[in-house]
């Protein structure tokens, strides 16, 4: 059975767990050779935040066992989101720490509860921003919506020993199997991780706008997701034009499919694209001028931010989005069969993310390039050096 | 020929000015009789801003003379929209004064340009927001959006004596006969000023909405706007619901015809409706939580924002807007040719602002009680008390 504490061991063991799951539920069953629940924990070793410093350390912490619905993850590969940053720095409202960040995750199954059907022990995965779900249903295609949804970091979670879920800065995860990808073997575990997060995110507002061959669409802030939609926007025949506020960009943007770089170093410069974009996403991550962007979309046209600012706020001038005529929505990553798609479709397609391959005791460092707009494009750390 | 100075006399005169105008064109043709351009100004009376204060005084002043395609309207009643106040108060920007305020402006044609072939004089008239265009072109259906187009007041116009359009609490009016809407027999004057602006501003998002029986229909902020929206909606067969911070309003509401006035002391109370409108409109003035109103609506509707608070700006809540799925978008007022449209709707189906009566030297309280809220729920400004 697995103690946790041996990594390649778990990993190559070929077991289900048959042990009830959460609430504090006793383990159970045949498998179950432990005295009490705790002893079932699984032992993880990762890098978490202590406070709002966005400084991180390594820590070592208890998952909950693997339950009949479960599938424990040997991580790979974690990559770096920019809401990694957000969320442990306290920008969306004040956390639970120590909190181990990470929602790009990708690895090998190394234990599946004794339920589950959709995967088996060494098995390629791969983790999103949902773990699971509250009432361990899953029953909607668009769980990011649905409020009994476990985030996977830093979200109240019952079963967890710490109290909330903890991420994907670390060696192994436990996820409940509906919220599992499989990652097919063409695509390497370091260049399947941003798909979880920056992939689906870019993916599936770009998928609901319906985008056409010859379709004019704009991307705003070129980062980790900015890279991959356009690169989504391209494979699906569209004009992209890219604006970014980084003049070193503009040779990777081109390089990536995009018809246009437009260095936004004044926001004057939107006005050549006045009323022209068919569609617009903004990856955006600080406050900015909405109307100003949404302005380049024709008239009626459809603006989605996915960048979420400190508080997920961002000021809208209606006088100016009323001058547009623009929708203005926003967009939550998508829903685990969508994500599931998004993998196969990046896999036939070749749609891969630019990365730099990091260590663990990279990671603080890596935040800061971040911030400063100096990822080219996500960072992803090597899960063995944590 | 038009002195400016007699009222009267001009109003009743049977005319058409043949002069150039704007841009300090000379008058010109057998109708000049004047030796200066400025002796051809129209001589006015009114209320102005001199300051961000608030507080208008009386003030007299020239508007340009009639030019080819200009009319001459002697006002009977101007009504005040809440953007008087934010104008003049400087919350859109820095203003020019002495400025006279006032888009919502009804009376009678007194005199006609030679070119004039819409109205004659006598003609029962309605002036909006709007007055012209600078290049005296007139060839859009939306000339709220028209970058020429001159706003009725606080505008900069080079054929205004001041340099800036002069707006409608005051004795008469010249503009553009394309910018001058038909007031029909059946509706009084007063009851028709509010249409003009608070009448066109509601009801072109409700059309744009396309209404229909049955559909739920919500409405934020019951003020002038708002009770205007509340009646065109109604009027299409929705089943209204008007989101009210002010308890007294709620029997008014139900008597206009909403089903249920909802009183939002706490935004907590929009929870019960979360997910249930089709449509929402929201005329409130001032800052507000967009994200947590969106969320009433169901997820892909289409949420409108014609309110425009200080900087005429707003602040959405992009995780709560993703979470809601709902568009946000806003309005300017509509077009010259939807106005007309809406003004004979109103007319049609007896559709008509709740007003109350007032002298010019009622404005300043009147300005006080509209921004606690307390108008019930237009005040129209009797222009003979100028
Ligand atoms: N909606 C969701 O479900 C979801 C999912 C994932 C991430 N997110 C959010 O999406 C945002 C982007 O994430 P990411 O990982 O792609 O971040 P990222 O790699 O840092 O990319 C963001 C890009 O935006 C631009 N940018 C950064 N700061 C800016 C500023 N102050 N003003 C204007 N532009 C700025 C930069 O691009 P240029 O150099 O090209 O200007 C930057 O590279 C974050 O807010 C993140 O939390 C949301
Ligand atoms: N887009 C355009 O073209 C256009 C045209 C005309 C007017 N406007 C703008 O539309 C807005 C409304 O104009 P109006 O003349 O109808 O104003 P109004 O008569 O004052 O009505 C606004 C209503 O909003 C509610 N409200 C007021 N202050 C509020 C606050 N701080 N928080 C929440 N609700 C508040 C009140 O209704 P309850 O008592 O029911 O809460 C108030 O009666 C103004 O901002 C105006 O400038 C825009
Ligand atoms: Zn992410
Ligand atoms: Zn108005």
């Amino acid at each position: 059975m697995c103690d946790g504490k041996d990594h390649d061991h778990n990993r190559r063991k070929v077991m289900k767990f048959t042990g009830a799951v959460g609430m504090g539920a006793m383990l159970a069953g045949p498998m179950n050779v432990f005295a009490s629940p705790a002893a079932g924990n699984i032992q993880s070793r990762g890098y978490a935040a202590f406070d709002e410093s966005g400084k991180l350390k390594p820590w070592k912490f208890e998952r909950r066992p693997v339950g009949d619905n479960d599938v424990l993850i040997d991580i790979k590969f974690a990559s770096i989101c920019h809401s990694d940053i957000h969320q442990e720095k306290g920008h969306w409202g004040k956390q639970k720490y120590p909190q181990v960040p990470g929602h790009e995750i990708v690895g090998v199954v190394a234990a599946v509860g004794k339920n589950v059907t959709k995967f088996k022990v060494g098995d390629r995965a791969g983790v999103g921003c949902m773990v699971g779900n509250h009432n361990h249903h899953h029953d909607t295609d668009e769980e990011q919506y649905n409020p009994d949804t476990i985030f996977t970091y830093g979200y109240p979670d019952d079963r967890s020993p710490t109290g909330i879920s903890q991420g994907g800065y670390s060696n192994n995860i436990v996820v409940e199997e509906n919220f599992v990808m499989h990652v097919p073997e063409n695509i390497s575990f370091e260049e399947a991780a941003p798909l979880m997060c920056a992939g689906i995110t870019t993916y599936s507002p770009l998928m609901r706008a319906d985008i056409k061959p010859g379709m004019k669409v704009g991307i705003a802030g070129i980062g980790g997701l900015g890279h991959m939609a356009i690169k989504f926007a391209v494979s699906k025949g569209a004009e992209v034009y890219a604006f970014t506020t980084s003049p070193s960009k503009v040779k990777d943007i081109l390089a990536f499919g995009a018809k246009e770089a437009v260095v936004v170093d004044d926001l004057s410069k939107l006005g050549a694209y006045n009323g022209q974009m068919d569609y617009l996403l903004s990856t955006i991550p600080y406050d900015f001028n909405v109307a100003a962007y949404a302005a380049i979309v024709k008239p009626y046209g459809t603006f989605t931010q996915v960048g979420m600012p400190i508080k997920s706020e961002v000021t809208v001038n209606a006088l100016y989005l009323a001058f547009s005529r623009v929708n203005f929505n926003a967009s939550l990553i998508g829903g685990i069969k969508e994500t599931q798609e998004m993998v196969n479709y990046c896999a036939a397609n070749n749609i891969l993310p630019k990365i730099q391959k990091i260590k663990a005791n990279q990671i603080n460092d890596a935040w800061e390039s971040v911030v400063n707009k100096e990822a080219r494009y996500r960072y992803v750390i090597d899960a063995a050096t944590f």
